[in-house]
């Protein structure tokens, strides 16, 4: 058994991580801390784990969560991140950060995008970016794992068979993401109150959020060169999960067929072929939420036109895109099924 | 033109009444006020207001505001209401106050429920309660109305017909009542997030809420001798609305036709005979909220069985239930038809 | 590995119950039946279990699932399993049913609220009502479950502890209701399209849903009387869950001291003591809708005033509530931990 | 007072068509029809019209009704409405027509898109397509108003302004269009259960929806030459609203200054200078569903990046995209004030 510590499981994703890791067969939870007033059972903080569990949730102290784990996955706010990573990586332990901190390799951008100085920089360029499909093999062997954001993780799995196959101009991408509220996290904002939420839909850090110079980053790797996308995200009157319409242009005179494929489809059939989560839709059928929500699937449908190639991509931002992932991260490095656990 | 000031316009009461009173014929919206960090127009606030209102939204200054209004509608939360209403009144101003302030006679139960000292005693008695259906007559020449809660509204509308034709056992009052979220205010607290109340319902205050003092009283008033009742109110996962599920076990012997009716129904539709906003269902039919969310109504349905009386009601709580109950209360003062702008 | 069937797999419960058995460690789904227009996998009808089953969903044939099932379930509409029922038995298989059709013992209650005539009156006797936390030891040796329905699961586990302690006047027992839409299943009528319910509420078959006489008859065997409820059902705007808010007057002179207990809360604790998915509520603490949604859980709290003991329990509708259970009395026969799959 | 029917009285655009038109000052509801299977009080099919409207709701008779009627709505489903049009003109009346029947131009594009013959192919180029921002003085003399659909009403104002002062790559326009369930109409389709869509998004009809003829006739008029938009609708779970996000990369060279504009929102402001139903949005500022639901305005907020506009547009599907625009339209037509009754 794998002795795990969620260090901040108060939050959607720390209660996620909870949940998954309670059905987990290979792993005991031994420490749950977070930011709290007053030490309490985790099962009275969030009464759904009554009779499952009964760890108190205290204040995270590294010491203790060092002793008591062999794997922490931070699920903090991001600039809070950095200030355990040393410790509990200087005692040893294989950390799975939830936040950015470690996903920008540019600290410039890192530092605009989130307001911030970062205290870590060196240790940025050892954390692997956690994304199975593209980095499968340096997850395996990684103590620091930066776990992929929401937006960041269905943008890139959606372009990155089309950029491969270099299908698109890479200066066309653009991509319209509508989220459940879960992704903002458990935030006290009246912003994010029911009455305000319900009933109403709306776009926000129009082609200014903080997950766009991390799918720039990742995109920019798998194409070669400098790929900027256009990225607006919208606020979805639901729980869970992100739909992203992609929408770009057919590079001049390449076909699917110039590529050596029969469709656009099958580039990503082979793609994603050996990937138990990631599902492409047959032509004609598309992803909605209902199908995603609940696991750690990503789907992807596509649709060819003339000049261009639309996708329309799928997953649950607290699982594929946060919490989910997280434990698949984990399962590669213990060596387990990367399902175990998560189907 | 009547000139009318809105206290307190920023919360959900508030932002009825303005929407309310910008499409009243008869009025004029001359000040509008809140708690604010900065001045600004009330249509930047409130965007949807765009275009249609061109006041500037400040601090409530008592002198100014009794400058520019005759009367002034206060939707404040408890507590602050008492601090403003003495000096509106000293300047001769007409108050209607949609706080639970002036509405409980007996002090005791105020502060008991309310959790404060009250501030403005004498003035309780002077407080006609604003419901029309049970005291028109006196809102008419009243200087200050407690304009009803929300529950309470719903919930004497639902019982006083039993108690007056003396159809039921007075102590078997149970009234299940469900509220949208608007009823809790724009209240910044973990509860309200969306992520909390959406796909959730849940039971609160069982049968401690600071409204059943409200409704015990009037129902008491109502029937001549101490009603009390038992109230359990519930959150649901929408905007706008209460319903209330009302059961009632007759007295023993009584029946409507003893009571020289045709039935339960008639003695209903007799008593709201003469009200514009009170409807009563044919037998077999229910309210639902769809039919009350956005008008000024109260929807009745009543299923009367051997040994009970079951009432189904419903009203907008934001409406009936506060900002279009102050309207009527208004158009009553004013000696206007009392469907002028509610319509 | 216990071959499993599942009749009836395209409706809400169906689809509930392929979740659960997916990730059931001893069972293998091997048919997968339905009345559907055309054979086609399951995962097309369901793009959600792509990935994850194979199995084509055909019309029920029973030669051919007693073939490959040592255990069917029946997710059919009532009035539909009684007509597939005796021909699986008499291939001597165990059927769960979740339908109504063997759960009423009165042959004329079954026919005035079903609005039929019974097929199969002989074996309604034989079956076994799968309630485990009142007949587990009967479940065990049962052959034909008649699977309680969502709303009598969690009525009679509230008001049973108080009817076997005797400490509440038999004739006052109100159940007040409110279940998400999934409680319907998929049926395609006006009054279930989104825009009707989405920020709708209302009561209906008020005092007359066909779940009062299930009620009434399992209440009944608990006191040893006859026991006649009022209950109103309400439909709320979420897909899952059900909450009852149950009002009991307590009988005259008794009071859980004099049950020589401690509290009503004591009362539960006991009756409950060993049963995995029941969870007591401290006092104080009451149930809500999010806390059991996903699970098999039923959460009772209570409220003891001085003349009233209110109940307030909640349920998922689609798992305690239906397939949830029937997985739990299948882990019951099977002799299984109950809880194996479920948790 | 103008003398008015409804025809197609029972569905989402008829009932809000009559919610507008009780409280329209200068009209009278003379006539409500509809396919019905018996003849019924509208408001006993409508109950929240109780106490409001006592008209019966008949089927349509041409006689009857141009008996009745100054001028006749019809909120009718696609290819019915052109059944009743010849005979209504012929009677002299004036029609408002809501459905698709007499909106595309090119006969060929209607009988793809519409899956059928059309029966009035002379009445066609008769219509005024009724958008008033751009045809009102060609609407203040038609008969036959066809009145725009939900999606390219918010599309075509959106991008008209664009086109006009050529600011954009032609070929470049993407609309991702995102539209509340009412806009599906009253329809019985397993997919609009409310259990299917809440908590559920999706694409649907990508690039291929029976709206993107009438956008692309539509701006290619503006713009005097073929425009051809890439249009993707998504289906959002809340009732009432549409917001849509639109992608253009800018003319090469060209910008709002060398168009002789401060900026690209002037170029907005002035488009719209005199238009009472559409609001601007300042820099920065963007509109979302809550403040457009309701109400007849079209919100847009504009945000120019150095090779693109981004524009974030949204209006009340049912009001500005069908009923209030037919009322708008009628207004013109009668002389009146253009807000009159939809302030």
């Amino acid at each position: 058994m794998i002795r795990v510590g969620v260090v901040g499981a108060t939050g959607y994703a720390g209660e996620e991580l909870l949940a998954l890791l309670l059905r987990h067969p290979k792993v005991k939870i031994t420490s749950v801390t977070a930011k709290i007033d007053k030490v309490q059972p985790i099962s009275v903080i969030f009464p759904k784990f009554a009779n499952r569990i009964d760890l108190l949730c205290k204040e995270p102290e590294v010491e203790e969560i060092a002793h008591e784990c062999d794997l922490v996955f931070l699920a903090l706010p991001h600039t809070v991140s950095m200030e355990i990573v040393p410790a509990l990586m200087g005692a040893g332990k294989t950390v799975i950060d939830l936040s950015a901190d470690y996903r920008l390799k540019d600290i410039k951008q890192y530092e605009k995008f989130y307001n911030t100085v970062h205290k870590d920089v060196p240790r940025i360029s050892t954390a692997v970016y956690g994304l199975p499909e593209l980095y499968r093999s340096r997850i395996k062997k990684a103590k620091l794992i930066a776990n992929p954001g929401c937006y960041p993780t269905v943008s890139i799995l959606s372009v990155a068979p089309l950029l491969e196959a270099k299908l698109i101009d890479i200066g066309s991408i653009i991509i319209d993401a509508k989220s459940g509220v879960t992704g903002a996290g458990r935030k006290l904002a009246e912003g994010f109150l029911f009455s305000e939420i319900n009933e109403d839909f709306k776009a926000y850090k129009i082609n200014n959020h903080q997950h766009s110079p991390e799918i720039n980053q990742e995109l920019s790797n798998v194409a070669g060169t400098k790929v900027e996308v256009i990225f607006v995200p919208h606020l979805l009157p639901l729980n869970r999960g992100i739909l992203a319409t992609i929408y770009t242009k057919k590079a001049q005179g390449k076909t699917a067929k110039a590529a050596g494929k029969d469709s656009v489809i099958s580039v990503y059939k082979k793609f994603y072929a050996k990937e138990p989560f990631v599902r492409i839709k047959e032509e004609g059928s598309f992803p909605r939420l209902k199908d995603v929500a609940g696991t750690n699937f990503c789907d992807i449908g596509i649709k060819e036109d003339d000049n261009s190639i639309i996708i329309v991509a799928a997953i649950d931002n607290l699982l594929k895109g946060a919490a989910g992932q997280a434990v698949q991260n984990m399962n590669i490095i213990a060596g387990l099924d990367e399902m175990t656990g998560l189907a």
